[in-house]
């Protein structure tokens, strides 16, 4: 039997994505990469449609619904191509011709998804925040809706600048969220959401896999003239094996499910996710000005925190310390550049003080 | 440090796929997860655009080119979604409108498709193997091409049907293969190919990723007013990461890739492969008529076995025999019935002799 080395680990990964994972996952999937249920087979090798990849999978819908506290008309569907397929799908089967589709533009991936849907048929935004450069989240009141949309769709989190929806858009239409970058940080209003979906490499597992949740309302009223592989609802028919799905991150989405059970649900989870992001905020605001946080403060992301020093010169410097003292993926993303930490579920409380501390410390020192 | 419990693993996992993979693989993934290039972050974790996963990436097209023998004129392309989203996307991206592509249909897969270039655009079948229960494999002399196809696929070995091409077609038009199930089982005539693909659940590495090889010159015929995420150019420029990529996915195919390096590359494979089939069939045609190959004997794939005893009875207590045995996998497909062994290359040689023998004992007994 082959000998595993171990080597140190550091708990201080900031990366936007794909990102940490909780340890103990990564314990149980290193065992059951050799052999799972002790069906001397590993999690890789099992036919998707044998008994032990049944358990995986029924198991991995049963947490997640139970985790998200999903209605039973929503299908919960584990899908390959990640948001981004998402983009080209939702308008594909669900943006009919001469209809409208309206999008909330917040920040760089809802301008894929709307150049996406631009492909398939028209497209309204309601709200355009590339001149404030995506600042800011709109209220209800400054989204200028078009007349009678198909459906709507909007990013909940933005993952680059750092902003969240604090409130749910008052869509006329069926409502459509990606929520890639905080599935699962913060419960759900089911009963305002016609389709949520997220890239797992985030939030909820490894990159390669993703979540799409779709009232069943919504997936009848599908485009059934379209690839079997492009068609929403017949991958829900067939239970997300209409072909081989992407196995191991389900069984990885599957074990984080389990794992964010474990640690007392999603509120717990929630609860947890704003300290956690209050305490860099704090080391922020307190700042006497010295870091800028990217995001309006009344609309920022629990999960991502893009922040700049006074100049470049003094982020590279501060990307370097925090290097050596084992913090990693800090670089921001260079659509807005200096520092960004990005802080989901599986990143530990400690991270997050040892990373206000150094800034705090750094400030101080000017 | 966590503790890794290790239990016995079977070597005779004759499935379909997701199928059996190197132990030498399994092994430093197991490592990886925890901990890759000594980075202190495991492989999942990692951004998909930083140092370390640029390495796997550089790794696994450098590995993949040098076993395959690609030649430079053809992108290598690491993408989702399986075959079956080839299906759609080369009729999307190559079926233009008022062209013609031909397929040879040959089993279950090409049926798929068939069936999805269909929904896209005009479609001729040189040859249509349904009547003869797609048992053989058209000559050159017996395909009729339709006038001036835009491209020509065929899938070059068929797993349900365990029976492959030992020639290439003589296609008037670039010619497009569905590699999944015998990809680097045996050397690959790059000359007479514009494409081909593979999901990798077979023979290189888990579900969740498919590799695709594609001519230059036929990438650059690609429709471009396609959703992103369905331009085979525009994955190409990007070089598979226009989005977040299933990086797991790569990085075991990589090793994959390694792994057959250090058995001697391909045509090393490909002799071994050979002697492992010959093992099995030669226990089916020694047998005395009481095991039958469903593929005819011109046309037999190395890679997948499909057989029968005399009745449906004898099937079954043939498999639990094997299970008793150690042999997982061996139920034929539901289209077919009876038996199947699928042996791909990380299969061991004293797996076919295991059950060649069975085999040789059961018929015996009668």
């Amino acid at each position: 039997m082959p000998h595993v080395v171990e080597h140190a680990r550091t708990s201080l990964n900031f990366s936007a994505g794909p990102a940490v994972l909780p340890e103990s996952v990564l314990e149980q999937a290193r065992e059951d990469l050799w052999n799972i249920d002790d069906s001397g087979i590993g999690v890789l090798e099992h036919s998707h449609r044998g008994a032990v990849i049944n358990r995986v999978f029924e198991e991995a819908e049963a947490d997640c619904r139970h985790v998200g506290d999903i209605p039973d008309d929503f299908s919960v569907l584990f899908l390959q191509g990640g948001a981004s397929m998402q983009f080209a799908m939702i308008a594909m089967n669900f943006l009919a011709e001469g209809r409208t589709a309206d999008y909330l533009h917040t920040g760089a991936w809802t301008e894929r998804a709307i150049a996406d849907a631009r492909v398939i048929g028209n497209v309204h935004l309601p709200f355009d925040g590339t001149d404030g450069g995506f600042k800011s989240i709109p209220a209800n009141d400054a989204l200028h809706w078009s007349n009678d949309p198909v459906y709507a769709a909007y990013c909940s989190n933005n993952t680059i600048y750092g902003t969240r929806f604090n409130h749910v858009p008052n869509a006329p239409a069926p409502l459509i969220a990606d929520m890639s970058s905080e599935m699962f940080s913060r419960p759900i209003d089911w009963s305002s959401h016609a389709m949520v979906y997220a890239g797992a490499q985030k939030n909820l597992g490894p990159a390669g896999v993703m979540l799409a949740v779709i009232r069943t309302d919504l997936l009848e009223q599908t485009n059934d003239s379209l690839p079997s592989m492009l068609r929403y609802k017949l991958h829900a028919d067939k239970g997300s094996r209409y072909n081989t799905p992407p196995v191991f991150g389900v069984y990885i989405c599957s074990l984080v499910f389990k794992w964010i059970k474990s640690m007392g649900g999603i509120q717990t989870m929630s609860d947890r996710n704003d300290a956690k992001a209050k305490c860099i905020y704090d080391a922020i605001d307190s700042s006497g000005g010295f870091w800028t946080g990217h995001a309006d403060a009344d609309c920022r992301s629990v999960m991502n925190i893009p922040f700049v020093s006074p100049s470049p010169d003094q982020d590279a410097a501060f990307l370097q310390r925090a290097g050596q003292e084992g913090m990693s993926g800090l670089k921001g993303h260079r659509s807005v550049g200096g520092l960004r930490a990005s802080i989901y579920n599986a990143f530990p409380d400690a991270g997050c003080t040892a990373l206000a501390q150094l800034m705090r410390d750094v400030a101080a020192a000017g």
